[in-house]
């Protein structure tokens, strides 16, 4: 089978970022005013400052969406993705971990422009990841970048609601999901962050309303969405906005509202957890993976759950272990029980 | 007290190197036909093409006695580096890592000649690491690289045997060393490789005999080093020959020989071991600092082995808890006993 005749599960459109992780204390952040739990855009001046501040690090591919992708294709589905690099050391460290996961990833490093975007995460002692975010290239998305043809061939396309601070960005994907729909495929928007909602209220309502059918959110952002205190009244809410909507609550699991109906899902135990970076990409990464699989969806929402066990019990935002090898049957459920509120 | 004041408990030279960590399965090494645990030298086409095909992977500083270097400062000791970087990226990761732990790292990126210096690892199964390195612009280290003031400020010298490779850069060691024993100091080596030590044989012996007064080496370094299969006469001919030995023997634990006097040292246990990379590199750390604060050699070896045992439960070559937070009273001791075979 040709590349142009293959069909892709999942196909993400997001930031291409490298993670730059490193370990601090929480005087650390109140020192250097981050906020704790969050995503805080920073510019290059910004970001050599805190990085001189900042310990010793490892360096990860990360970005959200692309997060996800390369779980889709470490549980063996068939993924891809659209983003932006720099051709420099980090760019090409970016699309290396794509293709070696198996994510096409037809990216060449832009030879102009800004560097390759890096995200320095600093991970207090509660595991909480603490984003500062450095977006270079990654920010100049824009629509000619969009493969109309690739989303086209994709079942589901996957969008970050972080690319919304940019105008061109928000053109491509608003773009891409008018493709995708028109192909008869499916949309799936992540809210990202509870700032990003903030920031850009009127137009998610106005996503969440129009072209997108499947909402990755936590319950923080969904709160926020519908400007409410009551999660009850925003699942309601959100029941009757979206197909399906997956919302993360953290240790308390998931709640899946499929149309309307309540899906409770468990969170898996985990013996220690080490760094929470990327639990609610490798959620979204397991909800895709078996909705592309046709899998009920309860199923889907225990691989999500699975995915996001796997990657708060180490360093980095990524699988180390191939999520092929996890199954719901195996996985041990954790003993807390989900409670509503 | 400035800058030129200060007073190092250890300065080393050697390789600076980003290492470049993926998981793999036993048939990877078989196909690309890898040697398992050793090091071996690769040029900058087959590093390309070993990349593309490797596993997705993390970055994080190494360089052998720059990993101890790393772990010196961990542990609160004054410790100092010289090497090479080029002016890129991954130079900037390498040298940011070294001051964030607290070494004294004056290195400029060279802004012409090659790139800075990677090793592609990969991590089986069982834990071992297979290293591939190109050296890039580690190699060119040469006299004028060497500051004599600081060497002879810094108590302890320690040496990378993987210098060896490189004429400017043996000749580079050589005048470190000389100019170290000038001024009262004391000259560590290490033997870094059994390969290392077969192609640079009678030069290894002439310096072990020579200026170096404290070795470290594993156990099948030693055996080459003295051409014999027993390692109970390794064990005296090296106790004739430096001051202090420091023999690492895996699992079993490791040997100290102080002028001839035998004192076994246990291995510390490790929950479960993921990435053996870096566990000689923080035992010679742990030994180091251990001398450089006069603490009984027993303690200094004990302070290797928990070092080494951090080390080794977790994904990269470099303490992830500042090893000055452990004790040799509140560790446990492995219950596999020493065997000297």
């Amino acid at each position: 089978m040709s590349d142009t005749e293959i069909r892709y599960d999942v196909l993400g459109i997001g930031n291409a970022i490298v993670d730059v992780i490193a370990q601090c204390e929480d005087s650390f952040l109140q020192d250097e005013s981050i906020e704790k739990g969050g995503m805080t855009l920073i510019d290059e001046g910004r970001a050599k400052q805190l990085y001189r501040a900042m310990g010793p690090a490892i360096e990860a591919s990360g970005g959200s969406v692309a997060n996800s992708m390369a779980g889709v294709a470490s549980f063996g589905g068939n993924a891809a993705f659209i983003g932006k690099v720099h051709d420099d050391q980090l760019g090409e460290v970016f699309v290396h971990d794509m293709r070696a996961v198996g994510v096409a990833c037809d990216i060449d490093g832009a030879t102009s422009g800004p560097a390759t975007a890096r995200s320095l995460i600093l991970v207090t002692p509660d595991a909480q990841r603490s984003m500062n975010t450095f977006l270079g290239i990654s920010s100049l998305l824009e629509p000619t970048d969009i493969n109309t043809e690739l989303v086209g061939r994709s079942t589901l396309l996957f969008c970050e609601g972080y690319l919304w601070d940019i105008e061109s960005a928000k053109k491509a994907i608003r773009y891409a999901m008018k493709t995708s729909l028109e192909s008869g495929n499916r949309v799936a928007l992540s809210l990202s962050d509870t700032f990003c909602v903030d920031r850009h209220h009127a137009e998610f309502c106005d996503l969440v309303a129009g072209p997108v059918d499947t909402l990755f959110a936590n319950r923080d952002e969904l709160l926020r969405l519908y400007e409410t205190d009551s999660i009850e009244s925003a699942f309601e809410q959100v029941g009757d906005q979206v197909a399906l909507a997956c919302i993360t609550m953290g240790t308390l699991g998931s709640m899946l509202i499929d149309n309307g109906r309540q899906i409770k899902i468990p969170a898996y135990e985990v013996g220690q957890v080490i760094d929470t970076t990327g639990a609610g990409d490798q959620y979204a990464a397991g909800v895709l993976y078996g909705l592309s699989q046709g899998r009920p969806l309860e199923e889907c929402g225990r691989l999500g759950s699975l995915a996001a066990a796997e990657v708060i019990s180490h360093v980095g935002p990524r699988p180390l272990a191939p999520l092929s090898g996890i199954t719901t049957d195996t996985a041990k459920v954790d003993a807390r029980s989900w409670v509503s509120e």
